[in-house]
């Protein structure tokens, strides 16, 4: 092997959300593939996305992307469900760099996963109103019978760090899930990288034989197989390097942060907003 | 009277918030100053600032402030318990223009409410975090026993649509409230422009004999006095003009804002990033 392609091998993989929410799925990816470098950005100084407007979306997902080239990385992971849905086709046009959503693995994980053919989809409103999972799903398997719902709550709740055995959790899963449960939905989908932190009270909201299908776990799969076929896999033995960027505050982003990684954040680091807004 | 000061007076209140609640502001001086030409800000495109630093917050409001000077206002509300919070002395300390915060209002009213000398203070976690009503209600009275609590979760439920009789906000309060009753508070401080939508509710779990002290009410009160001292008032008896501008998607702010301003919102206008951020 050249030392150019041992040198592609070795980039990173960046991994970018709105805040912390995308630490799931860096952690999933971490779990699945220990050996790769992986740069992570949360935009904290302009989280949530997921009630803003396609459009200011689009351009935060621009700057967000700007900001990860520096990094060189062999492929960036869109780890926002705000984002995926809503501006995926617009970076995929505007960049060259390899990207990876979460919407098309967590839709291909539903449509395995559903016997009763009823998937119901939890996410922003954003995520929701832009029927992103609705349309992949629908690629996939037209039959399908689809359920959606906008669960803004699930965000701050996770944030405020809440578990799976608090009553407020309790009373916003059932009613959020009601329609789901009245519908015969067999397969939830988690549309947001915040709420596999919840997963355990989704599970038992909705009952035995029902499959919560976490787009975090899917995504890093996906990211495996691409890797794989494009013959980028990180080849050195060596120890692995973690960086994370924040555009605020990364004591906040250390504090909680923690939950979503599942491990101790190291390198973390405050970009200021020169070097990073409106980066042309 | 001199044309000069006529024209003075009859320039508009400039009110800013991150985003809709200090539309809850705006109503409360629209009812008492009916008047008054107003101009509106919402920053709806990095709205919260709650779970913002406190060194963002002030970032963002010195831009907040410069959009705001191009109305040339004779009076600017700080209509953001969060900014008024933390960003209330870097703010007087740069612009000349007069300006009113949310919290010393809100603090007097509290310390003019409680007959059992102890105050509690609910709202975002920067604006609990940076004791500001605390200090405030202490310059006050020094003798009065404060209690504090960060409520993140009362934003997204209102912005949600949920009103004082759902389960879930019951909960909420159940929780937040508590320690509040625990401790024999009768003075609650609702130090966040998106509460006294809840106010209803706020009241019914706290019991009766407890006040619940809308600051927004009580900064409307302020805007009258100082127009007032400084002679300031609007003397034209021709119909109030109101515009409001957003930095992000009109629709969603038209959608909400209409149950915090109390009537239609019309004269809504979304500018442009390049208009707004990093206002020089």
């Amino acid at each position: 092997m050249s030392d150019e392609s041992t040198a592609l091998n070795n980039r990173p993989i960046a991994v970018f959300d709105s805040g912390l929410g995308g630490l799931t799925v860096a952690r999933a990816i971490v779990a699945l593939l220990p050996r790769e470098n992986i740069v992570y950005f949360g935009d904290t100084a302009r989280v949530p996305y997921g009630n803003k407007s396609e459009r200011t979306i689009r351009r935060y997902a621009v700057e967000d992307v700007n900001f990860m080239l520096r990094f060189e990385p062999k492929l960036v992971v869109v780890a926002c469900n705000t984002v995926a849905s809503t501006a995926m086709e617009h970076l995929t046009q505007t960049f060259r760099v390899p990207m990876c959503g979460v919407v098309e693995p967590g839709a291909r994980a539903a449509v395995a996963a559903t016997k009763s053919r009823k998937v119901g989809i939890i996410g922003t409103e954003a995520t929701i109103a832009s029927g992103s999972y609705q349309k992949a799903i629908q690629r996939l398997d037209g039959g399908i019978e689809l359920h959606s719902r906008p669960t803004p709550l699930l965000v701050p709740i996770v944030e405020e760090g809440r578990g799976c055995d608090d009553e407020l959790v309790h009373v916003a899963l059932r009613q959020y899930l009601a329609q789901f449960k009245a519908a015969g939905v067999d397969a939830v989908v988690l549309g947001c990288t915040h709420y596999p932190l919840l997963k355990e009270a989704i599970r038992r909201e909705m009952g035995g034989g029902v499959s919560v299908v976490d787009s975090a776990e899917e995504t890093a799969a996906e990211v495996k197989r691409f890797l794989t076929e494009s013959n980028l896999l990180c080849k050195t033995p060596s120890f692995p390097q973690y960086q994370f960027f924040v555009s605020d505050s990364s004591q906040r982003f250390l504090a909680i942060g923690r939950r979503f990684f599942g491990a101790d954040l190291v390198n973390v680091r405050e970009i200021s907003p020169d070097e990073f807004f409106f980066a042309k």
